[in-house]
């Protein structure tokens, strides 16, 4: 990560836009309108509320500046937490600088943004519905190997 | 946000990928190769930090089945902080659905996540450098005109 001498280098790591088909069409009125408004928010241990959002910082981390890795890695995250990928794109920064990137869910996404001078990243992964983000730390931690992960979880959107 | 019924309708909206030119040639080695590693870190407030993660919930807005508005006034967003877009993407679940989508910035990323059928959306605004998250909001405010705004701030990477 590097503001203030951000060398524009998109990586070339391709993204890849999976088209979902409309698993159900119950909430199609005939017309094809939208029929009644379903309700999406979930409901577990006694709260209602819209999605769990992670806060990951991770110290001590390796491979910090492999735009390529990271891609393949965060992918693999989001499959580990039952997500399904929308959309990727990562920005190199330098040679052998930082590297920022999201990847975008149906569910919500995945982001993270890297220091290679600090051996730190931060990342964030938002998801709804059934997905379980915790199930992405062990992909986190064999990707990057941390010596120290920092983790801080919000329940976004709790009406209960 | 639709977790359940995802219909894959990546909203025409245009990504664009702003090229950066490298103003400052003085980190690199007459080889080419990268020289001293720089520490871009930020000091504030007697605090070492990577950069500040706020987390917006917002209530009672409107407009967030609206892929193309919210692409434009989350890039408003952005500029307002101070921040350089790099690539932006956005993805509308169904007619009158939720919107998911995200602003990768120089300095890190913005991201919105909305309900409309409850009338709430859940933004994160990560920047680091000299961005200002804070000047995000009254542009959010103006876009969405919530009815309540729940607001939670991280400062990410903390060293001291």
């Amino acid at each position: 990560m590097n503001a203030l001498m951000p060398l524009g280098m998109v990586s070339d790591v391709p993204s890849e836009n999976q088209i979902i088909t409309m698993s159900d069409a119950s909430t199609m009125s005939d017309e094809g309108h939208p029929a009644e408004k379903t309700d999406y928010f979930v409901e577990r241990d006694g709260m209602k509320y819209a999605g769990t959002h992670l806060l990951i910082d991770i110290w001590g981390a390796e491979r910090l500046d492999d735009p390529a890795h990271i891609d393949a890695r965060l992918r693999a995250a989001a499959i580990a937490t039952g997500a399904t990928i929308l959309h990727s794109h990562f920005h190199h920064f330098s040679p052998n600088g930082g590297v920022s990137g999201v990847v975008v869910l149906a569910e919500s996404h995945i982001s993270i943004h890297t220091w290679p001078e600090r051996d730190f990243a931060a990342l964030d992964i938002f998801v709804c519905g059934d997905c379980d983000p915790h199930r992405a730390i062990p992909v986190i931690q064999a990707a990057f190997s941390p010596t120290r992960i920092d983790l801080d979880e919000q329940r976004r959107g709790r009406v209960a």
